[in-house]
């Protein structure tokens, strides 16, 4: 057995049987290697950021880790921001990339590169080269458990060529499944106190606390003791709809999230950050904790989240009934004018139950959140990062990892250009995803970005860099290009007409929105 | 005047008067500074490896730098393949990465992340932070010099937003230009010595060797001493055609290479790398100078290249028509069957006088280089550092550089996929491009390695990850959907008529040629 045999059989033994890859010659013993063992589902995609933001995606459905397999230090680079996007979202993720044999590296061939460094960017805290093929399937199964942690990371493993194809793999057998922390039963009393005080106070959620039993306990927590409930700006996923209790996500905006603390006293992060600015601005706080206002931290990353949430709800005596669920409703299909509101208001009366929808709509998806708070049940994947490009990624991952849920990728322009290889992907795979396509000719968000961080001068010059118009972006080209059915649709009835149609076709499909570019 | 204007005024000082750029909320006082320095031209793309790439095909062009502007560590991730090129290509380049605001990092705000551990690879000695908007101008100097060189290389400026807007910039002087190094006089007279003994030997040239000049005194000295002439086998620039003595490449397969350099018993390096192998093979040399045969370094990246290549000449008694310039030749129009020959005569027939040829043709463009030697003058761009996804971005900046030459990017299917969005940024600035879109469907390349690497087992699961169709692309598609005239050909006499329309029309164009794909 060679050693990528050894290194796939091991991935499948430990359960991480799907590959996102965009491999070349380094990797060509791993790619030979997937006939022998049908058990690991391999898809191509035609760009690594690609790659990566479908394993992403793929990780947080699942909770265990999908592979990656990238082509030496440009394919990690050019898989980065979708890495950086896991990394925030903690999503387990075992990332291979392959190098040169050990041998060969000291010639500098052209496309040697210092692979380290890169990789550190996203795994600070395992980076591995297999040094021999005897021991690439243990690192292998190294590398899945610090994926998993708790908390999940990004662990890279670098597999020269000669490791790959040298003989002596050995099958490694998966390691140990985590053992779920004891509750810190102290830290559930003391926080318990606090909020019994009846001072002003909010739980923060953040990515462990977002599930429906999570929910369930923190809202419980929130009614009876008569806090406010809040999660982070972009957690990984938040499940959400009717029957489920809906939370306030702290806003982007600084001021806009310094108006949602408000008076609260206390601020209780349950596997939460406090919340910072995304960028910083002259003149404004980067922190946005208000004055005065006491942080606690009743669990982090590494913590079992739930028991804890759940142990607090029982700790101040709230009753089983106290949790809030949303109700069911939905919003009439738009008429009119195609506005972001009418957009949003279709895919409130039309998102089918168990859906999941990818959200890197930024700012032309202020009204998505708010009209499907009433749907069926369905998840939601934010943009972790910051890093665009991940929505159309993220909605390939989610895809396969559900293959009889809808997704629906919420996409603004400027955002769906760094990462459009995606369209080919859901096409090779049939997946059903359906692409809502925000076309409003500009990278509306650096618009009002330019104003708020105060800058003086800018006139056409600056403006054209943030415009997507001249040429204009025929979207429903690109997509169609690879392999997609798209629509366009200009006014509101259209829209709806075309969102039908499109969640009703199996397979991808896309509806590009045609939007007044914002002033 | 703040930061970010101390930085352009003092690039635009130092002749830096290009800006490609992808910029976000970090780098907005940079962007609002444009209207207030109209002599800095900025150049939007809508992902960061077209605007390294383009930095790299501009630097390549005109000899000096132009600069990039990326967002923080994703965006460097993005751009990092194309800069992974220009480093090889020993292009100046000043990389400039906007930060967080100093005071903002220790809050680990979403975007945050380890930029220097990424910018250290493709900027192996500058990569410097800007600290105060008072030294931003000298640490932009400073950049423009070290990325100058010589050699050429890439110097990342990473510029917090704090530093960008803060007041008090001052804008520096340019760097004092490169002195030109002395001869080594006893190095040429060794060298000499060793070509007149007679025995086998070869000179091969490098980039600094690869202009008329070079080539002109490098076929002399050949041509005296009856020496082979080779050149890289992927340089950053090569001056062709008729009236231009032609060099040899070094072949890309080590065994084709082997053949080439097959009883040389004296290599001759001047300004090039002694061969070794792209990719390491089981059973294969990496180092393919043939056994018993002497290295000699005549000159190195920072030495005068020309100088010592036109006293090599006189040394060896070289007279001034020693040279050999290529004839003037013109394959005819193909006709019939639309092959990857058919194309490259098609190319043959119609390249225009001035020609730049970005070639990121790969196993498709094998004819081209054979069927051009004959065309008028014209300059070739090639692949240096293996990162695919170069051509269309290099003739984004070649044609910046160049406006009144037409680009010719003769591209692989699978190379284009990676950064498609160059053909955006053609069309909103007009640029005279053609590209030739050889669309075989696959990644052939792979497919002959996953052969040449020694795997066994591998079947329809293995090709399926080197296949492009199912979905089969319609690159036409992709090139209207953003903005540009695009044909596709499906014989030889087709591909003639569209490649003829193509080169006349003014701005970009495009013609995909649809092949079998290789079995």
């Amino acid at each position: 057995m060679n050693g990528a045999q050894s290194l796939i059989r091991t991935l499948v033994g430990c359960g991480v049987d799907v590959c996102f890859m965009n491999p070349g010659t380094s990797e060509m013993h791993f790619v030979a290697t997937l006939d022998a063992v049908p058990e690991m589902q391999s898809v191509l995609a035609l760009f690594e950021g690609v790659a990566t933001g479908a394993a992403d995606g793929y990780g947080r459905m699942t909770g265990g880790p999908a592979a990656t397999l990238l082509h030496l230090g440009p394919g990690l680079g050019n898989g980065l921001a979708n890495l950086h996007n896991a990394r925030r979202a903690r999503t387990p993720l075992v990332n291979i990339v392959g190098d040169h044999a050990t041998y060969h590296k000291k010639f500098d061939a052209p496309l040697e590169s210092d692979i380290e460094g890169v990789a550190r960017n996203v795994s600070p805290t395992f980076v591995r080269w297999g040094s021999a093929p005897e021991t690439l399937g243990a690192d292998a199964a190294d590398a899945v458990r610090a994926a998993i942690g708790p908390p999940g990371q990004v662990a890279t493993l670098v597999v020269p060529a000669d490791v790959s194809w040298g003989p002596g793999g050995v099958v490694a057998a998966p390691p140990p499944l985590p053992q779920p922390q004891p509750l810190d039963a102290p830290r559930v009393t003391a926080i318990a106190d606090v909020l019994r005080t009846g001072e002003p106070a909010a739980l923060l959620l953040g990515n462990g606390a977002l599930g429906v039993a999570g929910l369930s306990a923190a809202s419980r927590v929130a009614n009876t003791v008569n806090a406010k409930l809040f999660c982070e700006t972009f957690p990984a996923r938040v499940s959400r709809g009717a029957g489920i209790p809906e939370v306030e996500r702290i806003a982007y905006l600084g001021e806009m999230a310094t108006a949602q603390l408000e008076g609260i006293r206390h601020l209780v992060l349950i596997d939460a950050k406090a919340p910072v600015s995304f960028f910083a601005y002259p003149g404004r706080p980067s922190w946005l904790v208000p004055d005065g206002c006491e942080v606690h931290v009743l669990a982090g990353p590494t913590d079992n989240v739930i028991s804890t949430l759940e142990a607090l709800a029982e700790e101040v005596g709230g009753r089983p009934d106290a949790a809030r669920p949303a109700g069911t409703s939905r919003p009439d299909l738009p008429t009119g004018e195609l506005t972001t509101r009418a957009i949003a208001a279709a895919v409130g009366a039309l998102l089918p139950e168990g859906a999941i929808v990818s959200d890197e709509g930024n700012t032309s998806g202020l009204f998505s959140s708010q009209l499907t708070a009433g749907c069926p049940p369905h998840d939601w994947l934010y943009l972790t990062g910051g890093a665009i490009g991940q929505g159309l990624p993220v909605a390939v991952g989610a895809a396969t990892a559900c293959p009889d849920r809808r997704v629906v990728s919420l996409q603004a322009d400027g955002s769906s250009l760094y990462t459009l290889q995606s369209w080919w992907t859901m096409a090779r795979h049939g997946l059903d995803v359906t692409t809502v396509l925000f076309n409003n000719h500009s990278y509306a968000i650096l618009n009002m970005e330019l104003q708020r961080v105060g800058t003086e001068g800018a006139g056409s010059r600056a403006r054209e860099m943030l415009d997507l118009s001249h040429p204009d972006i025929d979207f429903a080209s690109l997509a169609r290009g690879m392999g997609l059915t798209a629509w366009r649709s200009t006014t509101a009835d259209e829209f709806a007409k075309h969102l039908a149609a499109a969640i009703a076709t199996p397979g991808p499909t896309m509806v590009e929105a045609i939007l007044p570019q914002p002033a």
